[in-house]
C-alpha cells in the first residue's frame, strides 16, 4: 500500500519548527489579547421563548429558528446494548448540513505556515480564540442565501489555485450532534500568490499551533481537528521518535480493524428522532430545558452583542454542560513504542455505531467523585498521575458556536510501568501512525480523541 | 504506515498456484453439478398474501414474518441531488442484524486452501452453487433462538483456535438493502487441525476460485465478496504484474479521499422508511408487489420445497429483477500500471451517502436499448469492446436467498487507447492496490465493485 504524499517532508519540517520568522508565540498570545481587548461581547442567557427569530415548534416543541436554517434542538429516543443503559431519551442539536473547516497554508521562508483566524464565539471561555481560516456551512459556501461571502472561500472552492494538503470528512460530538460531518482541509497556496492579509488573521507554523494547543482555550475545536488530521509519513529515521515507528506495533493494522469490525457487529444503536416536548425526564422550566436531575447539560438562550467597530447582534440556542469533563488518552512504551489505549465508544449521534474515543471521556458524568461512585475504567489511572506522567494536560473548548462556556481537562498520561498491556474487550492499543491512517477514512477516530492527538508534538 | 500482513505471501502462493493437489476445477465443477442432480428443488411463485408465516401488516402493508425476525419489505421516501431524479418512493429489504459470510482456510500441502460449501439457494440459476463456509444471521451464530447452530461456528466465535486474515465490514446492494452489512471473515485453522468435512464442503484454492469466478453462476455472491477482501500486499517485484504496482498511480491516495470527502459534501442523501402501503407508483396486483409501468423490480411470494434426504420447505418474499442487469468496469494503463475507473454512486441504501461502483453499474434499466434511449455514461464503450478488451465476462447471480433468478453480465473491458483520462466530475481512476486499501475500511467499495474485483487474477 503506497499512500504517502510528497508534502509530508514538508508538513514535519513545519512541525519542528518551533518558531516563525514572521510570529513568535508570545506576539501571536499578545495579539490574540489585544483582539479581545478591543472587542466589547455581551452574552446574556434569556429564556428560550423569548429568543428572537426562534421559537419552540408548535407540534414538536422542537426550537427552530423563522428561516427553517442553521440548525434545530430536537429530541432522540436512544436504543442500545452498550454500556449499562439499555435506553433513553435525551435533546439533540440537528444539522445536517457538511460545513467546511479550512486551514490556508503558504510556505514563507521556505516554511509552511498556516493563515488562522483570531475569532469571537459567543460560547467561548476566551472569547475569542484561534479558528480556521474558514468555517462555513454549506448554505454559506454554496452562495444559497446570497449573503456575506466568507473570507478566502475562493480558495477552498476551486476558483484560485491551491493544493489539497488534507480533505477529510470527521465526525463531530456525537453526544450533542445527530451524524453531524464537517469537511477538514488543509490547502497550499503557491508560495508567488499575493494572499490578502485581513485584520484578523496571522500566520503560523504547525510547531506554533502546536506550542499553542499546550496553552488552555486558545485554539479552538475546529482548528484542532483540522491539525490532527495532518500525516506525518515516513521519514528518515533519525527524525522520528518512537510514537512514530509503527513497524513493531503491538497490534497489527488488519488486528485493529477486525476488532472495530467485531465490535460494530455486537453493538447495536438505534437512534429515532422525537419531538422534543415527549423526551422523557427532560423538561421546560421557563427559561432553559434541563434534565429533570440537572445531569448532563442544559439547552440555553442567549443573546449575544459583539461591538468590534460595527455591533452585530443575534440570539442563538446554546448547550450548556453541567460540569467540566475530562478527555485523556493513557499510552504506554510497548516493544518500544509508544502505543495509545484507545476506547471503542457508543454515542447516540455517531453515524456509525462507534468511534475510536480516548482512553478516558466523561463530558456528562460527575468524574471528581472518583472510582468508587462513578466507575469509568482507567479513570484512576489518570486522575492519581504523578507529574512525571502527565505529557500534556490543558483545558480545552468545544465549538464556541454551539457551546457555551464548555471546556473539558484535556490530558495524556504515561501509564505507570506496572500498567497491564491486557485490556478490556472495548480498549485496544494503537501507535501514533495507525490512529493516523485510520483518521485519513471517515469516521473512526472520535473529535474528543483527534483534539487530543492535535496536541501530540513529535 | 506499515499495515502489511505476514499472511499476504501466503495468499499470494495460493493465489498463482491454479491446481490444488486436493481437488481440481473439473472435479469441482463435476461435484456440483452433481450435488445439483442429487436434490429435487420446487421453487414456485405464489401470491404474496398467501404466504405461510408471512403478512401484509394490517397498519403498513409491510411484508413481515409472524414472528417479526429474518427481514421485511418496507417503503422508502428517497430525496437526493445525485442524478436526474430527485425524488422518488420504492420497496426495500429491511434487515437491520449483520451477518456472517466467513470462509474457514487451512494449509494443505503448504498451500491454503479455502472450504467452500455446496449451497442450494431457491433464487439461484444454478440452485447450487459454491459459497462461503459460513453463512449465519446474527440469531444464528448467537443462538437468540437456540435453533441448528451453523456448521464451524466455532472457529468463528473464538470457541476453537484460528487466525483471522481478513474481518471487515462490507456493504451489500444499495439499491435493494437499507443499510444492510455483512461481517466478510476469513479465518485459517492450524495445519494440524483435524477439522470435521461435512457432506457438501470441498477445498479449493484461491487461484481455483478465481477460475471458477469466471464461470457462471458458479461462485455466489456472497464468496466473491468476502474473497475481493484478500490483500496481495507488497512482495517480489518479479511475482507483481502491473495491476499491483501502486507507486506510479495517476492519483495519490490522498487525492483520492479528498474526491470522495468532494462528493459526499456535495450530494445529499435523504431517506425515510414509509408504508409500503404508501409507496407512489408501486402496488400489490393479487399475486407481486410491482412498479406500475414494470420497470426496476417486483417483490414476489416463492414457496420453497428441498428434498435433499430430508424435505424442508418454507415460503418467502423474494426480489425479481424487470431484467438482467450490467456491471462493468473500464481499465486502462497509465503511467505503466493498469487504472481502473470507478464511479462515485449514490443508491438509496447506502450507509454512508455514496460508494465505489463500477464504471457502469445499471442493474434496473434496460440498458439493451442503447446509448441513445438510456444514456448512461461509458456504457457503450462497454457494449462495444472488442474480443481482445475483454479481460473477463461471466453471468453472475445475486445473493439466492433474497433475489430470484436475478443475474447480471460481469465485465472487465480494457479501454480503447484514444479513450481519455479525464473523465466527469463523479468518475475517478485507482489501482488495484488503491482499491483493496480502501476494501479494508467500512462502506467504501460497493458490492458489484467487489464481486467485479474478486474476479481479478493477479
Amino acid at each position: 500500500m503506497n499512500t504517502s504524499k510528497p508534502h509530508e517532508i514538508d508538513f514535519l519540517k513545519s512541525a519542528l519548527e518551533k518558531e516563525s520568522e514572521v510570529n513568535s508565540v508570545d506576539f501571536i498570545l499578545d495579539w490574540l489579547r489585544r483582539k479581545n481587548d478591543q472587542v466589547r461581547t455581551v452574552v446574556e442567557q434569556v429564556p428560550l421563548d423569548k429568543l428572537d427569530k426562534w421559537s419552540f415548534d408548535p407540534q414538536t416543541g422542537n426550537i427552530v429558528h423563522q428561516s427553517g436554517r442553521f440548525f434545530s434542538i430536537e429530541g432522540i429516543r436512544v436504543e442500545t446494548n452498550w454500556g449499562k443503559v439499555p435506553f433513553w431519551e435525551q435533546p439533540i442539536i440537528n444539522q445536517p448540513e457538511i460545513g467546511y473547516l479550512g486551514i490556508l497554508t503558504k510556505k514563507i521562508g521556505g516554511i509552511l505556515h498556516f493563515l488562522m483566524q483570531a475569532k469571537i464565539e459567543p460560547g467561548n471561555i476566551n472569547l475569542v480564540q484561534l479558528s480556521p481560516t474558514l468555517q462555513a456551512t454549506k448554505s454559506n459556501y454554496t452562495r444559497v442565501h446570497k449573503g456575506k461571502v466568507p473570507l478566502y472561500i475562493e480558495y477552498f472552492n476551486g476558483e484560485k489555485a491551491a493544493d489539497i494538503l488534507i480533505d477529510q470528512l470527521q465526525s463531530e460530538q456525537g453526544a450533542r450532534f445527530l451524524r453531524k460531518r464537517n469537511r477538514n482541509i488543509i490547502m497550499e497556496v503557491p508560495e508567488s500568490e499575493d494572499l490578502p492579509e485581513y485584520d484578523n488573521f496571522i500566520w503560523l507554523t504547525l510547531g506554533q499551533l502546536k506550542k499553542l494547543i499546550s496553552h488552555d482555550n486558545i485554539v479552538n475545536m475546529d482548528a484542532r481537528t483540522v491539525v490532527s488530521g495532518i500525516q506525518y509519513g515516513k521519514v528518515n529515521d533519525h527524525l522520528l521518535n518512537p510514537l512514530l515507528k509503527g513497524d513493531s506495533s503491538l497490534n497489527d493494522f488488519d488486528d485493529i480493524i477486525s476488532w472495530i469490525t467485531k465490535l460494530k457487529s455486537k453493538y447495536e444503536l438505534n437512534v429515532k428522532l422525537i419531538p422534543l416536548k415527549s423526551v422523557a425526564n427532560w423538561g421546560y422550566d421557563g427559561l432553559a430545558y434541563n434534565h429533570h436531575e440537572g445531569k448532563y447539560f442544559s439547552v440555553i438562550g442567549v443573546r449575544v452583542e459583539i461591538d468590534d467597530r460595527e455591533v452585530v447582534s443575534w440570539d442563538q440556542p446554546m448547550i450548556r454542560p453541567a460540569q467540566e469533563g475530562l478527555v485523556a488518552f493513557i499510552v504506554k512504551e510497548i516493544k518500544g513504542v509508544y502505543h495509545f489505549l484507545v476506547q471503542a465508544k457508543v454515542e447516540a449521534g455517531n453515524f456509525d455505531i462507534l468511534e475510536l474515543a480516548p482512553t478516558v471521556q466523561c463530558l456528562t458524568g460527575n468524574y471528581r467523585k472518583g472510582y468508587n461512585e462513578y466507575s469509568v475504567p482507567f479513570i484512576n489511572d489518570v486522575l492519581s498521575a504523578s507529574k512525571e506522567q502527565i505529557w500534556y494536560s490543558a483545558r480545552q473548548s468545544e465549538e464556541g458556536g454551539r457551546f457555551y462556556m464548555e471546556q473539558n481537562l484535556n490530558m495524556i498520561i504515561e501509564a505507570k510501568n506496572d500498567f497491564s498491556v491486557e485490556v478490556p474487550e472495548n480498549y485496544c492499543w494503537a501507535t501514533l501512525n495507525q490512529l493516523l491512517t485510520f483518521i485519513r477514512f471517515n469516521n473512526y477516530l472520535n473529535i474528543e480523541a483527534r483534539s487530543l492527538l492535535s496536541a501530540v508534538i513529535i
